[in-house]
């Protein structure tokens, strides 16, 4: 299912901005690298737009957003959207404050994201800064699970037709969404949640698998949601022979990802559509 | 001695809201991850002091200071004071400029600090801060040894009277005290001091072990210095079979803060009350 | 060859003053830890002068450049200047963007570098902020390659006697010029290039080696890309056995870099005078 997604990323090494944290940055640089891409991190606002033209694709994470840096992730997306770029949103913590919920909405308002991947929390905030009617507030707040994914599948499926965006809520059963079909994944391991940045470097590899793919927008971001989970649980296994911990797990997440082929993710994506 | 304290940080997850500097903070939030606790790093003015509202601490640590994220430190801070939280303070190179120095000073007018955490030399800084008598320099400027540990600890006991905070002075053999109390800790293994970082990762584990004990800042600082040098013992005997290394330590050393369990903190801290 | 520098970097413990950019920082503290040195990250206007005051040596990396932090890199440039500090360039991503170009003919007008390393392409910007001819362009824009190798050597020697520093110009194949010498050097291995940072952890390293052997600016220049490239090839020989990965690389390297000494250097050093 993935040969040729996988295949595009190798060709063409999407070259991918990233306008992103400050604490995951250098993971979200080599995880890049690793999947068959290539990152630029510029942010100062005299030259967002320019970095993103040269180009194939942008992230934009809000993670420690500040006022100087929100102002660039601005600009470049909408230089992104006239160049036909993929662009991602990652909007870590929108709910949690008032600046990252508000620049939030100042984001959803002046660009067009190819696609949105965050929390169950996130997503509902997103949501909210699109207008979203509040009837689904309910199915929006808890996990994804196996009892409530229909529910949440049509909200997702919604959001997706309200944003044109690729929805993707990630956790222990991520649910990736766009109006006319919906994916749920089964990848990934637990200890991943205890390593900073699994999230950020996501987006990251989202947005090299979109910028290589741009006709299967829906199909490049299940791939990589597969390709990141499938990554952490060959990392696991791969560590516990030598006593294991969070931070080889960090590492050889890393290494999988550079060593992920086609064969391997087909073999090992837990994907059904829904 | 530790057990409860370890059971404690397990038990409530303690979320960490830390304004640190880029040179070392990913490695921080992948550790308060690996000892139980959450990390959010967030440092614009005007999500500061809300971001801290929702954590259950603060590590405030003037590494990479700027004007921008001073007034952000400042304003936690305070938030945090009003709230009961646990505010850590690493004075990262104060002394060593102008900035430092007086951002250390603005910092101990405006904030009540649970720790403080820092090499002899910060902590001198800090002492002069608090307007602290010029009689005590000689003791304060020299590393900590067996030789001249108890002038060491009764400056350190007075400064904490004077700050209010547990003061904590690193170095091979680390001086933690409280105005009633003073620990001599001997763990840890020379070869973390070529890793960029250990004492800005250990502010943040003491920030997570005080904030889930807010009644016992002096123990919790105890556990968590002797944790963070047992974490590093253990790593260099891990690393030595595979030839070792300076990264490698740093992996390690994350790897069994993940692993650490009360009866290996006990078995392995190297602690004297004195 | 290079037994004298490396022991002068070991004796001397230079301190160096990194101005860089926030995603590789993480790795040039540890890497300038790992060679014999060690760092301070500092970029605040009001305290980079100061900082650089009372290091051994400066590294300017553009790599993350803002508004701000380009007033911090003029200053402590020229501080390090008066007081015969050596200070390295590395102008990552100039020519991609008007503000690098900018950036790094204003460093060059206003700051003396010791030492100016980076790929072909940004050398190539260097060369024409320096005023040079037009005709050595297509020299410039090309990979050095054992074909190209004199002409790109005159051009960079030229360089080098403009610009009064050493001029690095690394990839597949690295030249080192100063406007007497040229060395063409051969270390590393290709899968570095999947490692983000490895040019901005050379430049560190540069300057520790530089910083310590202050007379002898083009030798220590030479010694540091033999020892990031040995190291490099060490790295990957160490890792296959467990599978290899771009990140164990990573960790790898610089545990290579920790544990090198003169004999290795000099045995695995692949270097002609030419």
């Amino acid at each position: 299912m993935f040969e040729e997604i996988l295949n595009n990323v190798a060709t063409k090494m999407p070259l991918i901005h990233c306008i992103t944290n400050y604490v995951t940055v250098n993971d979200c640089a080599n995880i890049l690298l690793a999947c068959g891409g290539s990152p630029i991190m510029a942010d100062d606002e005299q030259e967002a737009a320019e970095i993103t033209s040269i180009c194939d694709g942008l992230t934009i994470n809000i993670g420690t957003l500040n006022s100087r840096t929100i102002h660039s992730m601005l600009k470049a997306g909408q230089r992104a959207n006239q160049l036909g770029h993929p662009v991602v949103l990652d909007p870590v913590g929108a709910g949690a404050s008032e600046l990252r919920t508000q620049t939030t909405r100042r984001l959803l308002e002046q660009v067009r994201f190819s696609v949105i991947r965050g929390n169950s929390s996130e997503i509902k905030t997103v949501a909210q800064g699109s207008g979203f009617t509040k009837g689904v507030d309910a199915a929006a707040v808890d996990a994804t699970t196996a009892q409530n994914f229909e529910q949440v599948a049509a909200y997702a499926k919604q959001l997706s037709q309200t944003t044109g965006a690729v929805i993707a809520i990630t956790g222990a059963i991520d649910l990736i969404a766009a109006s006319e079909r919906v994916y749920m994944i089964r990848n990934g391991h637990p200890m991943m949640s205890k390593v900073s940045g699994t999230g950020c470097m996501l987006s990251a590899v989202i947005a090299a698998f979109v910028a290589a793919n741009p006709t299967q927008p829906l199909d490049a971001t299940a791939a990589a949601v597969c390709a990141m989970g499938l990554c952490g649980e060959l990392a696991f296994q791969q560590i516990q022979a030598a006593g294991g911990g969070t931070a080889s797990l960090r590492i050889a997440l890393i290494d999988q990802m550079s060593r992920l082929d086609a064969a391997t993710l087909n073999g090992g994506a837990k994907i059904e559509a829904r």
